[in-house]
């Protein structure tokens, strides 16, 4: 593999570049991002290479697709058509249903490769591009038997490469599950947010009383709408689905706390404390 | 100041334990725990220098009471009983109002101080005591002017010492403003914590598919439900008035899902957006 083009070098995008330039520094990384100031941004702290066009990637051993999801799904196919025999287009986004489908039937779908690295932080674009991001993190790829075996063995291989841990999974049981494990701590995030903002907006001073408790709760609230609007598009009916739940069970702790069943919310802590085990088991 | 008694040696008692003796080795700190178990760990860490009973406080210059909530309002009284003159309490609970008022007309109201240090982890017990706890963090101080003067200043002097950055506040509003800025966050994080484990509970192995995202907004979840049970239950009024709010937020949200309005969803985002620039304010 020399050559590797990047679309999208924000912090997904970024992060895998100088992962994999750390790496292997003999393969020349390419830069494709349709912000101007990202990709200057990207070449002067020497996070790509070089920047480069889309019709250029005809000459790719690489593409890596991180943009936005509802952008990934509108470029790929056009992408596949492009591509060569011997290149690979692996996408990077956080749902896994749609790019799947939209190249279901392509002449190319070989060429393509769909994987989701469970990894980030609330900060976005180039400068948020940081080293080590996928260490030990693990990764879903889907419907790895649909790309080409040598491309397959060229992509695990890159992954292992970075410290990846590898999980497969269907896309559609991918994304199901995803909007519980991800989408939707991102929503609790941004309605705690939404809420203590419209409570406090006219007392600004009393945000003196946000301990570190509220600030870890909260910090997802930091995310780009521009990245997470197109995700929750894309996988609208899960997310409700876990909203659903979630609404639920926020609204029996309330009826507990108005009939003064204070048993009942201590049982409900307690047998969520099981988180501990859980959360122990993935560091 | 010459002998300080701590009641409850556990995160926040043995936190202030450490801090003390760091700041002031010549304090002795006797440590009262109902829990022997608990109290024979702070001895063996150092977190405390003796073991001492209740009776005992009548020799102390600053009595330190970090109960739970609700043993707190129950044992103040009788604290303020045994006090001598020049001996004060303070209590450090995360509800104020239910403490303010149970020893509101004690005729030893002069030697009682209420505060809410606003620091903490989401781990208990004298293992969870940890130094610079409340170093440049915020305590919330309730009715000053119902504290002896000689005794404010003495009070003043040592959260100085241990870098605790003092506000003032009511305690009704103290109980309102925490029930956003803290109570909320861990209502949210255990019912997301709950929400996830229902889901999962027949499919362990997809909590490999738990990010750092989840990690931090479900983090206090982990919290213990009998630090936290008394402090809902003190605070309920309030605490169901924020759980109102979040629940609109986010069956707001989940209308905006179901009726295709992603506009309306990115920009419910974008607004909430602005907690980087409170967040950013705070640290």
């Amino acid at each position: 593999m020399q050559t590797v083009y990047i679309i999208g070098v924000g912090l997904i995008g970024g992060s895998l570049a100088i992962d994999i330039k750390k790496q292997r520094p003999d393969i020349i990384i390419y830069g494709i991002d349709n912000n101007a100031h990202h990709i200057n941004e990207a070449l002067e702290r020497g996070i790509i290479d070089k920047k480069a066009s889309i019709e250029a990637i005809e000459k790719a051993d690489l593409v890596i697709l991180a943009t936005p999801v509802d952008t990934a799904v509108m470029l790929l196919p056009m992408l596949l058509d492009r591509i060569s025999d011997f290149g690979l287009i692996v996408d990077v986004g956080s749902t896994k249903s749609s790019i799947c489908k939209i190249v279901a039937s392509h002449s190319k779908r070989r060429n393509f490769l769909a994987i989701h690295p469970i990894a980030g932080t609330e900060f976005s674009g180039p400068k948020a591009a940081v080293p080590n991001l996928f260490h030990q993190k693990t990764t879903i790829i889907c419907e790895i038997e649909k790309t080409a075996a040598t491309l397959q063995e060229k992509a695990l291989n890159l992954f292992a490469t970075i410290g990846m841990r590898v999980r497969y999974m269907h896309p559609e049981s991918h994304d199901k599950h995803i909007a519980y494990m991800s989408h939707l701590s991102h929503i609790s995030a941004f309605m705690l947010g939404k809420t203590v903002i419209e409570k406090e907006k006219n007392e600004r001073d009393i945000f003196d009383m946000a301990g570190s408790g509220f600030e870890s709760t909260v910090r997802l609230a930091k995310s780009s709408p521009a990245m997470w609007t197109p995700i929750f598009k894309q996988n609208k009916d899960n997310v409700i689905d876990t909203l659903h739940d979630y609404i639920s069970n926020l609204s029996r702790f309330k009826s507990l706390l108005e009939n003064d069943d204070f048993d009942g919310i201590y049982k409900e802590m307690d047998e969520t404390n099981y988180i501990k085990t859980i959360l122990s088991g993935i560091q």
